[in-house]
């Protein structure tokens, strides 16, 4: 499969000119009249008329603003601003959050979710988790060091399984209390130290759903910025079908046909099944599944 | 391709027992006279004559120590300490590394990295890096929560990208300067917020030898606990074969022939490639790729 050039979220025009950020002469440089500054309205992000990304000139940010050196586009330096807070909320729980970044391309919406991810991580990450002292941002944004002990302190990405599991050509599908009613999507969950992405994705599926997965194989991945994973998708078969649903994680789960999901993937919203919106991985890894 | 049983510090057989963590009674009652601790020296493990990982009461834990429960082995609470001091020293810094982990079952490796990790991960996060006040240990140590400002604060998986990069049968392998002389292994680098898993290969193996990259495709992964990564193994084409070597980061790379790679894996000593140690995912992905 290669759905990596039409995954949301990927595909920013950004060149990350990563000998830059270790640079401080070549960094202060940058920081001249064509360096722009994305405009956020706390980790939202502020659109022109167009639907597109606005972007200002590094005035707009306060003098003592923490800078974040994104990369280049056109030669000039991209950068943002650390906001006063953080936001650990889920997509679904920020409000109108598709309708916004619907109507940017797909190159914005990477190059915004990328920095979303990077501001965010500053706004939460002031203090050194080793000793309790103040941090200070260094490398353009991509490393915090303490104050006091010298730790250093990196951007964190956390990766994610997210799995498609089948049956005699049905899929498992679980909704969440919180989401919209009908709407289902992949069964998901954070990977844990110490194990491979096949373990997760059994065990993930195992105590969600009571089901038993076997041939779990990689189908596609995407960052998504809320706050700032990496879904790594794959598909793997179930064992049994039995559901015994972790009602503190899911408030149910079902085995759906390939006409239900083709039918809500179609537009149909008269079934038991709504999608999960186009720009999550779920829905992608359900159009693969479809085509195969 | 399915290295995925075979990999090393995958296939522990701990039962995670996720739902034990949320459950304070449960939790509680486990710590029973049963319970087993995973005895360790700093963050090495203690070994018993056959090779295996020694395991004591809890009683041989302090008073004050912050208890990390690791899953159930046969029903019994696996429980590991957290020590006063982490480690965020990558394997070939240790001395006598392989030398002591080459002793254990693939299973007790498995245990001993994701336990590694955790622990260690406990270690370094004492404060919270919201607002530097305290954090406390909950959920059995799969959790902090900041004792001021109420921030949750989970352990680190760093995911890796690691890439085999072939041309015309040849594959492209560098070394870094602190490595034994004629160690070669596959490009990696951390991935980036923002970014898929096929834009961070490409960026990383052009950032570091100037080569550009097509066709990225997965190939295996490996939890690694040094201090708790997930790499994830690709493969993918180069589009050009002239290097421009980042000697920040590499001290050489070069092409190695098919001939090359597998007379270092048979074990000859005398060409200009010495292997990664077995355990390593680069010593997997060499293996997949000739066996290919």
């Amino acid at each position: 499969m290669n759905v990596a050039t039409t995954i949301a979220f990927g595909g920013s025009r950004l060149d990350r000119a990563d000998h830059v950020r270790a640079d401080p002469a070549r960094l202060a440089a940058l920081k001249n009249s064509s360096a722009r500054l994305l405009r956020l309205e706390g980790l939202m992000p502020v659109l022109d008329e167009d639907g597109a990304l606005q972007w200002g000139s590094l005035d707009e940010a306060g003098e003592d603003a923490e800078l974040v050196f994104l990369g280049l586009i056109d030669g000039r330096g991209m950068f943002a601003a650390v906001p006063d807070v953080g936001d650990t909320a889920p997509a679904y729980a920020i409000r109108n959050v598709w309708q916004v970044l619907g109507q940017l391309s797909p190159a914005d919406l990477a190059t915004y979710g990328g920095a979303r991810s990077l501001v965010d991580w500053h706004a939460r990450h002031r203090f050194c988790a080793r000793c309790g002292n103040p941090t200070a941002i260094t490398k353009g944004g991509w490393q915090r060091n303490c104050t006091r002990c010298d730790a250093q302190h990196f951007p964190r990405v956390d990766p994610v399984a997210i799995m498609l599991v089948e049956h005699e050509g049905k899929l498992l599908l679980a909704r969440q209390s919180h989401w919209p009613p009908r709407r289902y999507s992949a069964l998901a969950g954070f990977i844990e130290p110490g194990e491979t992405i096949e373990e997760a994705v059994a065990r993930e599926v195992f105590e969600e759903s009571g089901v038993q997965v076997r041939d779990v194989r990689f189908v596609a991945n995407q960052p998504w910025p809320f706050p700032s994973q990496l879904m790594i998708g794959c598909h793997a078969y179930a064992e049994n079908t039995d559901l015994v649903i972790d009602t503190t994680e899911l408030e149910e789960a079902h085995w759906f046909t390939r006409d239900e999901i083709s039918a809500a993937m179609a537009g149909d919203e008269s079934g038991r099944l709504l999608m999960p919106p186009s720009v999550a991985i779920a829905y992608q890894l359900m159009k693969w599944w479809l085509e195969q």
